[in-house]
């Protein structure tokens, strides 16, 4: 089997450090790897499966060689960085939004529209967090019942804003244990105006908001990113929500379908979708829950129930590790079903 | 102004304490009050402004004399000592489950419904928390745009499930943030089987389940009582999930309406609802939250926004303090109805 040579651009970030894990536990071919971040990061050592990776610097050059690159380093630098290694003869996996909606990038959850993959220039997309799990949740429910709108709720972790989101859960909530007012410096969003505390709240507010349409850009990624991998014009609505929790994202959704709902058939085909698992027994309280899948790849479906007063209505709990399945595996799985598309 | 005997069952209860301090905060106009708990708790002092109170065992002869009854002890206390109450001419504003979808007892939310209590046999019951917030918000778009259906999902406060709840958050907190595992007591339900943390977790369990339809009985509440005080067939669809806050409940609702929607009457309407703050200004970070409204006895609209799929769609987030709102003010708020009517 080939092997390949391989970088991750933003190696040091929180799902960076993921990547360079789902290369090694979901056994990615390589020959080498390349930790790429920012000069400030430049020289330090990452140590992994008892190897040792030096970072270096990401520069115009960075990508000679190289065959795979993996990028979550933030939109802007992948616009200005990616175009040199599209040059260079590097496929780019990128998991930031820049690309995402460009027509010329395929946006791929493997297992949903994996083909999509054939029609690359290069760049392939990530799908945000939120829709990856809800699309590969109602994949196969979208193929059968054919999925006409959904609404969505999002319940989401700090993590979504990276290591100072969780390390601003963690102080505020010894500060309110302690009596003390929390200080609030990154979330909801470290780039808008104000900050508020996080620890014993929900902040209604992910990402800066569209000041014309009164959605959060998170929310309108659910809505247009949904369309797109879908291929069809299904009506999305989201409501995107930051909670108090450190990883894993929960989301509860609401599917209309063209074809009425037969409950046995749901069951049937959430047990046999791929990348999914059925995590769904009341008698038994067992209901997926973000603390349950902390490192984990598959996306947790539960709570499951036809709509008492809508026979095309579906209500599902869905829940996964927004880290792995959410950037950093599903970005791995799209090198891997590359290679078993024969497309590196 | 006459002057009531009132009594609170259940006063040393996280709702009872708040049905005193409402009393007094609203100007309940009372000649006395009694305090009523289990035997366990009689002899208890309880303090406010400056009076002292002794809490009195709860027994079928307690309401000799008494004209209004707050009732917060659980549902069991309520369906055997009301009958009681009932006897002895006094009338009761139940907060518990157990008589709310009594054909022969009102439901009321004093601003949608008051017209109802007029129905009333000596017994008002009041909603649980999650319906009152949400019909609250949606009254007047409901008398204006006719709404046809409700899609909503919670996110809860810990405190609904009593002192208990928010001992047990705190308590879990700590051992989380000491690197130990949380133990679970309370959560989701104390009266089920299992017990899962809720200390940076979201648990998609409020109440037991019914295991026919899948529903949960919180969920179940909201379809019910929703039809019931809109006196409609309204449809509604739930998901309640309980968050790590200690108090305040938020909801994201959606609904449908018969007419389209016209946002700027919406704003208008929701400026103009009682005991309704609008808070909605997404270029300054507005929206509500549940640690902004500890103790506040109004409903905080916000992130009001068209569906832009649906020309019949609407999205919002609301908030309340579950324990006033919720529970306690609105009830203290249906007898101050009561004798603005002419009632008791």
């Amino acid at each position: 089997m080939k092997k390949y040579k391989i970088a991750i651009v933003g190696a040091t970030g929180a799902v960076g450090r993921e990547m360079l894990r789902c290369i090694f536990q979901f056994n990615f071919p390589f020959e080498s790897i390349k930790l790429l971040a920012s000069a400030r990061s430049a020289g330090k050592i990452i140590e992994f499966e008892n190897k040792k990776f030096t970072v270096e610097e990401l520069t115009e050059d960075s990508f000679k060689g190289i065959d795979v690159a993996f990028w979550s380093a933030g939109g802007s630098i992948s616009e200005k960085y990616v175009p040199f290694a599209v040059k260079a003869g590097c496929i780019n996996i990128d998991n930031t939004s820049h690309f995402r909606m460009d027509p010329n990038v395929p946006l791929v959850v493997p297992e949903v529209n994996g083909e999509a993959l054939r029609n690359h220039k290069g760049i392939i997309a990530n799908p945000n967090c939120t829709t990856i799990q809800m699309v590969s949740a109602l994949n196969r429910l979208n193929e059968y019942f054919d999925i006409e709108r959904i609404i969505v709720s999002t319940y989401q972790a700090v993590s979504g804003a990276g290591v100072a989101g969780m390390e601003e859960l963690y102080r505020q909530s010894q500060e309110v244990l302690e009596g003390k007012e929390p200080v609030a410096k990154t979330l909801p969003c470290a780039s808008d105006k104000k900050h508020f505390p996080i620890a014993f709240n929900c902040i209604p507010q992910v990402d800066k908001f569209d000041l014309d349409n009164h959605f959060s850009k998170e929310e309108m990624k659910m809505v247009n990113e949904t369309k797109k991998i879908f291929n069809k014009d299904i009506k999305v609505n989201a409501t995107c929500v930051r909670v108090p929790v450190l990883r894993g994202h929960s989301e509860s959704v609401y599917i209309e379908t063209k074809k009425p709902i037969d409950i046995d058939k749901v069951f049937e085909l959430l047990n046999n979708s791929t990348g999914v698992e059925l995590y769904d027994d009341l008698e038994n309280q067992i209901y997926p829950m973000a603390n349950l899948f902390v490192g984990d790849e598959l996306v947790h479906v539960g709570r499951v129930r036809k709509d008492l007063d809508n026979p095309n209505g579906l209500s599902l709990w869905v829940v996964a590790d927004q880290l792995m399945k959410g950037a950093a595996y599903n970005s791995v799985d799209i090198g891997l079903k590359m290679i078993e598309m024969g497309l590196i």
